[in-house]
């Protein structure tokens, strides 16, 4: 069982600006436990992070033979990229989209998000711990759909 | 740690019909195992499902004193229900917001919740295996809080 | 051939009120020559009439196994109720959207039907004579599907 | 009692093409049984198609003194055309408008109707049996205002 | 001189939840100046709370015949309800419409009114003192109307 | 200086029906003191009505070398005809637009003109007396052009 | 029969500025043709020219009782005041709204106007021309009601 | 206690033109019996009426030191004027819109109040009885401000 | 190989009018080489051209026996024609829209296309060459679709 | 080299309340250093500020002949005066719009601007000092054009 | 003659993934008979894919001084990049926009081009062929407009 | 005083392409200026241009310790880009937005700004010099910002 976490713009500096905001929990401390349960579990867990919705569009397109499944926090591009969704379209894999807020609680226009119809589910508004959920949920969907082959 | 989960209309359909399509799970099959989980982790859970708007803004209102935490889904009151956001936001509980389907792959009036910015986050897409997040989701919440108090 | 026909809100006011206006005729008035039509064609009419948004949408799925088909003149739930519509869509029988006005001369908000698209067909603004023409057209529906079957 | 029954475009294509779609039935097998319905109940029924949407406006005017009332199938017409809704409104008969198929199910630019505010009512999705039910229809609109005056 | 006075949802909830913000005000706190009030003016004043939109819709039906005039704040349905609109509408009385809060400072959605052009009037904005403002209000209308006759 | 002068669709029925509410005057009471009018002021005039949107796209392209100015009252193709734009627009003429009524005080899909942005005025309002005024622009209009040559 | 000309703001600029384009006529140059050929047909004509949306209004209110008629051109004050439409529409006199430039051909914003809709008609795209044939038009109005009286 | 009143646009035409229509109470009818409420609650009563904005904007600013809070009915500047919603911002004192007639109840465009957010409330639809009941509302605004201080 | 060519409305006016914009090609001009190379590769080229949208859609229907393909530049229909859309998509043919300009650089209202959505594509901006090139498209289908047969 | 500054509505109002949010900076303190700058760099400023739409419209054509170029804060007029803009263009002079705070970070209606497309630039958010920037701005403008001529 | 042609997102996986989908064509087969057509008609054929809009930016700079024209296949970009947009418009070249499949008859968000405005035409819905006729259209423009020079 | 520069997509083509339209200036020639300005006044000021979104996020979180300000020219992507926008929001500094050209004076989409609501304060229409007034602007605010603290 393969899958791809991929996160998006900006999510490099979590951690590095603002502790009092943001807390002072960096993206290799929220890697870290998720690197840890997909061990336990029998994962092997691929992490990318980029700031450049080309390079999301190309891993994920590497990533075609590789991966089961891909969860996915699109982060900026959620609204604004349709290259992202055409991608995870061609894919055909699995797709869980995650938010570390609830985006339906900000601006009107992070209402709308491209990836939403093209994932199986969308997880959001649970901080670091969305990521854990998701992880929990593509194992069990993978898991759902070994059972049915 | 006590959590109310709210079942919105129609739900108390499931597995009566076409269990070709939606499969011959009831919603006795779903609470089943929430209720085992919460057991577990030493959550008192109470269940309610309702067809009529106004009796989920009474239970609501109802467990204000009751309840730390609520498990939500809405379905067809998620697009509709000021009333229901409006207890929501009345009793300032966490409120973790809960669908089947992947809302966002069907039709456009199902594209609006009413529910989701009174929410501290949206699990959905995930059949009945949403419910199991959502309830992880509300006791690593409460949990937290817990540890800041 | 079983028929379920339900009156939505306020309709139970007809005749009450305003004899000059909107007519002597009373909802009983309404419902008794279609009892006596149903009888002469053999089909069992089930009557029911509802304020309750909720209540509605609990009748319709107490009678998925007695119903053969559905008449509802949702009135102001046409225009705000997806959980009627997404009951009518459960049970999946052959559904016919009644009118006592033209709902396209009146509001725009009036124009907005939910129940439309999960209806066969829509009568409307002929009056109390709606209701005999849905009548015959669930017999006609009914009687062709019997012919396939 | 003279009734105007008017066929709006490509209505004449009905069951020559795609028979395993679209049913064998021609439109001369749908305005038989409707000529001999009115023969029954003592109707003249004249009956016109056209593709030219100002034959249509040209054949309402042309009836005004002929007329009691104007059964229309308005198809593609019904969201474009404010030539017909204009004629209609300036004969000043009682009209029905007529679907075959539910338009509310379709495109969302089949949901606007210019024919709608000026038609008494509309029946629409029960295929031929629409015009079945339009004719029952205008004959009882017709009969209550000769018993009125 | 007869009134009925009508509490939408969510305010039963009034003083029992957060103090500190709503204020220690309940619902009977704010009730009985009124019913004092109204007793000093010789008016009946008749007091009716739900969270059930089908409750009030009935509740206003069955007045039909009782009352001179209706307040009501109709909370959250004001935004949702074309049932209470309906109702109000039917039995032709002289309606005033209450908020507490000023609704146009809030969210967007909460800008329309379904109850507006049906009232004689509106006033918002000024906590309990709305209700208070009401009764004076509509007794002036009672008053005028029956210089009027 | 030649002038064509196009009537639109239902502009035929004029005088023909409810004498009470539109006037017992006739499309041919409003040509007969146009042609007057042009004869003395020397214009030759011709006069063209027509139910169909193609015969007046193609009246308008058969005059390209014999008129020298266009007067319309496109009626309810104001609103719907981007072909008769199109003509107008193709033979380069000046054209005004005329109207009976005031099409601004009326539903708001007449408020919408394809016409007016390709004529060089509007005329609307004045009843027949429109016809008049919009005469007298046009033999202005190519008065002032011929002075400039 | 006395008639009231109002200018709107910007208007005196005329033939002050860049000649080359806008003509070298001013204001003074339009208004003497219009008193001439009122003088010659028996009308006392007042013109008023303001840039001030309030002495628009406030002309208009003080001529409640001199004025049979209004001519306006409320020029940019046509897109943006509900005052001055709310003037003409309390005085209660026929108005005509004139334009010197096709206003439907311009930026969309100019498209909509606030004094159509309370207006008998509307004259615009003729230059200075479009006020001589609104002075006729009124004239025309004002004799067929003296002709009804 | 000190309270600023302002009328806006064409109110000082009541009751000077159609009194079958408007009624026969003029602006100083209407003034009258305020002057006199408070002269007995003990409050300074400045009543200003001007169909300038611009003069209404400067009435506002020059009150800024003398006012204790401002009732106000914009009229037709409800819908257009950013100008007097700053100012009543800028002086930062608590205000109450007031309206004649439900605005609700009439055109689209009357539905947008500019003045609504940075009011405290509004009353609307009592005709005169309107201005007594904002006066009686500030008067309580005022004396609870005072209480808390 | 039988392929029907379908010129919309104004068409017939190429070359006729204004030459040095348009060009002095006429619609035979256009017509003529197309027919050869039709001829070259052993295709059957029927050309109609007309104003009238009923004649659009009847020439369609006549041709559903006939035709194998449809080419067609529907021009102004192609915003405004639901009926030649429906005429398409009844005779179940391999459509191409054709443009001689870029409908994207013009007009908002132009780049809503009834046909695209039943075209199997679109080629438009190339002048005459438009239809060289979707002749060869047409061709290069409809050989592709008999490879598969 | 002349320059017109104008302040809109409310700038009057500047240092004189509430100096804790808004500075005690009045509008004279505000013009001093402009006029400073002004004369040290040989330029005539002129100075005027209004609440009025009308007399900055007015002041607008008054200095056609004075003025080399215009700085504007419209301030509450930049959202609804076409007036103002009216009077810019006509005026044909380099114009530069100045806001003190930044408009796009406030309510959405503060977004539209009628005023700059008639503006060669816009120098918003910098308090104060955007006035200064936009003396620099339009000395530089003013330069450059004189370099060409 | 010069040409490039641009391969956006996505395109690289052609071929890759589903080929009982997609077909087993790659992007290097549709290449190929490019490379070929180009040879034969005496055309440099430049190819380059990319999946990030920047890099597809630069290209289109870069090749400034070497292109004569520019074919591209925008795909997800089409519809989100106003980079590309301004890079096309940038180099002044003439652009053919390609599409492989209709995107008229998908998902709205994919009706809006930024690309379209800027291009010559449009070329879309025959698959891997949309290729071949873009090739052809460049060949014929960039002949055409030789003759011309 | 350390301050980022940011050039957007597209301005690295500035003086290469079309000289007689866009001028001779290329960037190197409008950043040498600014170099020398910033010298002067003892600013720090570090230049980049990017047509990769993905990079120019990049660098704005590569220089959260290193800059105290940013002026940025985001071209193409103030329309496109949230994650430009989050990237500015994230590293909390002061931004100002810079436009060559007036952007209100183009194309509608180019009036919706995501860059604005997070920067200070924008200048825009001033060509090169855009740039030399946001240096003053920026030193300005930091200048404010040192006395502050």
């Amino acid at each position: 069982m393969k899958v791809l976490l991929i996160h998006g713009p900006n999510l490099h500096l979590l951690g590095r600006r603002q502790p009092e905001v943001y807390g002072t929990q960096t993206l290799t401390d929220i890697n870290a436990p998720l690197l840890e349960i997909a061990a336990q579990r029998g994962v092997e867990l691929k992490i990318f992070q980029s700031n450049h919705e080309g390079e999301i569009v190309s891993v994920i397109g590497d990533n075609i033979d590789w991966a089961d499944g891909v969860l996915i926090n699109p982060a900026s591009y959620t609204h604004t990229s349709v290259a992202i969704r055409d991608a995870l379209s061609a894919v055909n894999l699995p797709v869980i989209e995650i938010h570390l807020s609830n985006i339906y609680a900000r601006e009107p226009f992070r209402h709308r998000s491209y990836i939403n119809p093209v994932a199986v589910g969308v997880i959001g508004g649970f901080g670091a711990y969305s990521y854990v959920l998701a992880l929990d949920a593509i194992i069990h969907i993978l898991q759902e759909s070994q059972h049915v082959h």
